[in-house]
């Protein structure tokens, strides 16, 4: 299956062309993408698989392109199965991750008083989800506290664990709001251990480093094909263990496709992970989807891991060098998100700024993390930079001016913070 | 926002200029399709803003594209509600229908005993789900009587709503598996009479009839752009009345989207129909979907509704004449959607047969419909066959004689049932 292409090179020597791979990306012409955490660039293939199922649909009709086409389709399974080190059979679509980890949710019979055991750096739809939760069946959501270094400690989660007994464990690998890695496969040892349902959301994670169920032993894993994989908008995928398959935990609505009605009054949920997947599926994106994932393979996840992971940690102490702003991200391990608060700037002309300029990026705001910024940083913002294997030394220099040029020159009064010193504190 | 285009006409002048509206079908060239209620060929200005949007993703970024066309993205709400005689804040967009289904289903905090007051002619998909619903929550099912000549007796099922007090009355207005047209406005004023809530099912008639949900009176209404609204795949919407937005029914699963992340404990949802709503969306499908509903609406409902009845009904009657066929749509009022038994045939062979003559069509099974088909019919399969307005006259002769030609002629014995009279009984 695998294309022979000069980009792409073997695990073995992880050394990219990266003139082809941007030939390949449209967008490398135009901007200068640090928003991957947003929604990465797609390659040419992915784009053109996508284009061609659509005119194929028109041409002759939905249904009959879908059937026709159903090779490309079986390859999601086979391709993020491979991605993961996990069967076909423990993938599903999903129109997103959010929708892939509501999905896994709704598959547990929660009971007043039954225990969510998270983080302080998760998601922040999981963690409405969770309040969602409490509000509908009367769950308890316990946080296990950080280390001063940041990220979860993972030997005090342990003894919730071993404590409260939790109907869930749910961890963020790399939560949308800063560079933390959490350490999920320890997290996943101690659930393994004492065999409880575990729950991990690799949103940020997937496409960006090597992502290995195994390892990790989560029965549940969430992500989107859209950031760091380079997919199409609104795709992503649950993947669902054997064991949870075989104990028979199904979603709150399962359809026709999840199962068969055998009787006017009984239905069989499917043995896969097809239980948790809908029937209707948008398949020029899984098609894409597919396409993302078989290429980032074909880069190989370690090269990409260490280009992104290199040219962030070199972004982050650029921008650790300038006055007026501050680098958020803390943890033992950092990944591809590089958050700064910055001094004298509101948020929205900021980032307006670096549009202006040709820069992408993302705005995080307190809302959105009301742990990891309300208390723990206390920050109102954030600008979130973050940059892939695709993008280059010379973009992270370009981007690293623009800003010391920001956050240095004089700017008119309006664009600025009324109040200095600022929105951020701290 | 209407576009001058001789193919349209008023809806006080019914004629449509077929010639130009097939030849913005690119599908009209190369397929007679008679499978509109599986997915509707999309028209030119449909898939090329897809397209479009695609592409602009590909060179400036997902993020950045739905900004710049949030515009564009907005006309789906504006379109929507146009369409259904209700206001932007009353639509969500959603995956599919059967999603915007569930996530209406979710925000009803169903308690063991509660009563779901249902026909006998719904879709398979929402059967699956109140199983799902007794089967977690210990809710009963309880299937209102049809009359004599097809269709749920109203009376009868007012009577139940009286007896019963369901915590829910829901009805398909045209099911997936026949031409039936369920009276839901009718059903619509008995719920308002008893003040109970009321989910509508218009995956099959949005696009195809006139829905006005003032008229109905539901409180929630979900559908489907992909068929008789020849919008994309993984496509479609939820309707939520002012009523249930003000008393608070919010989905289970709510998101950052739907909700705001007040504080640590607290969240709070969108007072719109947003709340509703996933964060992630696939924009250029929901641009497209507001291309085909402004389409749509250009056309004028009427003038569709008026045109797919009558070749329907044209198609009906002819295949009614045929021997070794059986009509099996009945009702008081029929759509566009005609299923025919045929005797002596397995069903992939004959579906394979019409496709193999550039002949579109679907297969529904006993499965499909446990108490249409499995009891009230007893037939093992159907051939479905659903045309649209821009299907024409002749194309209903052509599939005809094709049908004709395939019952009538020898085949080889490997094609055919080999248990003649075939598994199509009564």
């Amino acid at each position: 299956m695998r294309r022979k292409n000069s980009a792409f090179a073997s695990n073995a020597e992880p050394l990219l062309d990266i003139e082809t791979l941007r030939a390949q990306t449209p967008g490398c012409e135009k901007v200068i993408h640090f928003n991957n955490a947003g929604c990465g660039l797609p390659a040419t293939p992915v784009l053109e698989s996508m284009i061609d199922h659509l005119r194929l649909e028109s041409e002759i009709g939905g249904y009959e392109a879908a059937a026709a086409r159903a090779e490309q389709v079986a390859e999601f399974h086979i391709q993020t199965a491979a991605l993961l080190n996990a069967a076909p059979r423990n993938i599903a679509f999903a129109g997103s991750a959010t929708h892939a980890y509501a999905n896994a949710l709704s598959a547990i019979p929660f009971q007043p008083g039954d225990v969510v055991l998270t983080t302080r750096n998760d998601f922040i739809s999981n963690q409405i989800a969770f309040l969602a939760l409490r509000k509908r069946f009367g769950v308890r959501i316990v946080h296990a506290p950080d280390l001063p270094e940041g990220g979860v400690d993972v030997e005090a989660m342990a003894a919730l664990m071993r404590g409260e007994r939790p109907r869930l464990v749910a961890a963020t690998q790399i939560p949308t709001n800063s560079g933390l890695i959490q350490p999920v496969a320890e997290i996943g040892r101690h659930c393994r251990e004492l065999d409880l349902l575990y729950l991990v959301d690799a949103c940020q994670s997937v496409g960006q480093l090597e992502v290995d169920v195994q390892e990790i032993g989560c029965d549940f894993l969430t992500a989107t094909c859209r950031k760091f994989l380079r997919g199409p908008r609104a795709t992503g995928f649950l993947y669902a263990s054997d064991r949870v398959l075989e104990q028979g935990y199904e979603p709150l609505f399962i359809d026709m496709h999840g199962a068969r009605w055998t009787s006017a009054e009984e239905y069989q949920p499917a043995a896969t992970a097809r239980r948790f997947e809908e029937w209707e599926m948008p398949y020029a994106a899984v098609i894409g989807s597919a396409e993302a994932v078989r290429y980032a393979r074909d880069i190989g996840l370690p090269a990409i891991a260490d280009r992104a992971a290199r040219l962030s940690s070199d972004l982050r102490k650029l921008l650790a060098g300038l006055p007026n702003v501050r680098v958020l991200d803390h943890g033992a391990r950092l990944g591809a998100l590089v958050t700064i608060a910055i001094d004298g700037w509101e948020p929205e002309p900021f980032k307006k700024a670096l549009d202006g300029r040709g820069v992408n990026s993302a705005l995080s705001f307190r809302e959105f993390a009301q742990y990891d910024f309300g208390v723990d940083k206390d920050v109102d913002w954030a600008l979130r930079l973050s940059p892939h294997y695709y993008n280059t030394a010379a973009e992270v220099d370009a981007v690293v001016d623009v800003i010391r040029e920001l956050t240095w020159t004089p700017l008119p009064a309006r664009s600025r913070s009324s109040t200095t010193p600022g929105r951020t504190r701290r």
